[in-house]
């Protein structure tokens, strides 16, 4: 349809996540017609990206060093540590600003599903951190559906016979949300999760 | 949030059209974890594009030569113009494969909110392409929106004094939709439009 780099160009875009035919084919059109647009620095970035970027050592969070940022503070508290299925949840929880501890990143869930097992994660290495000591509490902060569900108490039966205190972000009512709109689930959640005041 | 970086490929990535915060962090992790993506082709491509490719000096259509390949194909009807708002649009349309005729982008529509009049549109050279007599029929294909219809109301009053049929496409139901979710104006243009059998 268009002449031939115009094409490929949509359909590099069409490739990323998120993006189909038709918003591919707008961002395409906008890097050519927006005369202030910086294609030099997201191109740059692109490669750039792939060379800095690793995985932290400890804790599997993004990092530019052999160490994520979070790792190599010394005011984090080492004896909390808090499992996520993903890098983005890390920045999620960060954004609160309520966690003061460690991660450590998973790498995914368990889906027998998608064929994704204890041993496909990062849990050898959520073991070897916990061996020492430190850790006092380990915070299961996997996703609240099936596979995140899952995750979690095969982490937490793993942990039982270790000395450390487990726990489960709590599920309820998203705050500013509506009563009539939550689904049976997360309002039974709620329910069974109700705190004396 | 993120090391350096991994934020400023999400903050580019942000400022394409059409995507937010959350889906640019998923495209830059996209970017970050698969190993496969061509990181260093869509890098290239940006680079290339910018310099590669230009307007239609005929029609404005995207091109890689001073002429767009549809300019340059003397198999089109040169006696038939179809104006559009964009070079998108050419696209769409020629994936009907119904028109062989040429095109006309005019760079937007008329919009007084927008602060865009026919001076700011490709209108002066659209008359230039008619002055010599070639073309028998314009086909004003802008938008079926507010913008779109005074860009077309503007141009078939501008061609009433030429020896030139002027035709807009038509409005109706679309083809595969479903009478009872129409909107009243499109259900309205489609009894207008009737056309007896």
């Amino acid at each position: 349809m268009y002449d031939g780099i115009v094409q490929e160009l949509i359909d590099e875009f069409g490739r990323l996540p998120g993006i189909g035919p038709k918003s591919a084919q707008r961002i395409a059109f906008h890097i050519l017609q927006t005369p202030t647009f910086d294609v030099a620095r997201l191109s740059e970035l692109l490669v750039e990206i792939r060379v800095r970027v690793r995985f932290c050592e400890i804790c599997g969070n993004v990092a530019e060093q052999e160490r994520c940022a979070i790792c190599r503070d010394p005011r984090r508290n080492a004896a909390l540590i808090c499992v996520v299925e993903d890098a983005k949840d890390v920045a999620a929880i960060e954004r609160t600003r309520e966690f003061r501890g460690l991660y450590h990143v998973l790498g995914g869930a368990i889906s027998p599903i998608a064929g994704i097992g204890p041993d496909d994660l990062r849990i050898a290495q959520l073991m070897t951190r916990l061996a020492d000591g430190t850790v006092q509490e380990v915070i299961l902060a996997t996703n609240p559906n099936l596979e995140g569900e899952a995750t979690a108490s095969y982490l937490s039966r793993l942990l039982t016979t270790m000395q450390i205190t487990v726990s489960r972000l709590a599920s309820g009512l998203p705050v500013g949300g509506d009563l009539e709109y939550a689904d049976e689930v997360t309002l039974g959640r709620a329910f069974e999760g109700r705190r004396v005041l």
